[in-house]
């Protein structure tokens, strides 16, 4: 399945497509966070997720596999396996901050309380993610053009 | 099915999680891409995608329940449907190009061919997004904690 899901890959020119292929499962996802939270182990996952063995198994199988993680002796020395971001996984910050800051915006009543990210200094929330031009300038929707190359 | 969604979606403090269980589908994300793209009809969605029409009139009819497409008449004066990004539709624009910009820079052999998207005015590409600080510092992911409200 990796293989015929590699070749779907290879012929499919735009990277949202390409890159929702690979992280858009929602358990996917949800290991992601939880790995930026700091949880290594598969224990320290199934027990947070609440997930069957089996479907967590399959999914930190496919994150190594696709490169995002990494597997690595546990940094205390005992005979645990960890699993560990690399620079590609680390680099889908923005996608689970955007997930995160339009969930805050959209999916909770008002007053209903939320987790939140802070930045651990000053204990602020982030700033609202939004793309911009080369030169800073938030940039709408209808201001940009998708150039296809086929 | 919406309602026992929906009621897990209230027992839920995480935004991340529930944004994914919203909008965390292959389908759901491509039909919202295409969106932002300009497309606005079954029939436009159903071609450019190749989707089963089934398929597409099931997301269709969730992205209407969960707000983020109207329904409106053709802005031409036929008799056709469109499907209209509202104001928290519109706000999925960061989190399309969170997947894109990962997708460009991982899933992309070098010198290999993509779609981009370019301010339409100058024809460059956006700046390469991430999640700062209310000072505007860039800030990685270690600089980060989450505040658990539960």
């Amino acid at each position: 399945m990796l293989t015929s899901k590699h070749q779907h890959l290879q012929a499919e020119p735009c990277p949202v497509a390409r890159a929702v292929d690979v992280i858009a499962d929602r358990w996917t996802l949800l290991v992601v966070r939880d790995a930026f939270d700091g949880k290594r182990r598969f224990g320290d996952f199934q027990r947070g997720l609440g997930i069957a063995r089996s479907m967590l198994t399959d999914r930190l199988r496919n994150l190594v596999a696709a490169g995002i993680f990494e597997v690595k002796p546990a940094s205390d020395g005992t005979s645990y396996q960890e699993y560990v971001l690399t620079s590609k996984g680390s680099q889908l910050f923005p996608l689970i901050v955007a997930f995160r800051q339009w969930g805050e915006r959209h999916l909770f009543d008002e007053g209903e309380a939320y987790s939140q990210l802070l930045e651990t200094a000053s204990g602020e929330p982030l700033e609202l993610m939004s793309p911009t031009t080369v030169n800073g300038r938030t940039i709408r929707p209808e201001e940009t053009t998708v150039r296809k190359v086929r």
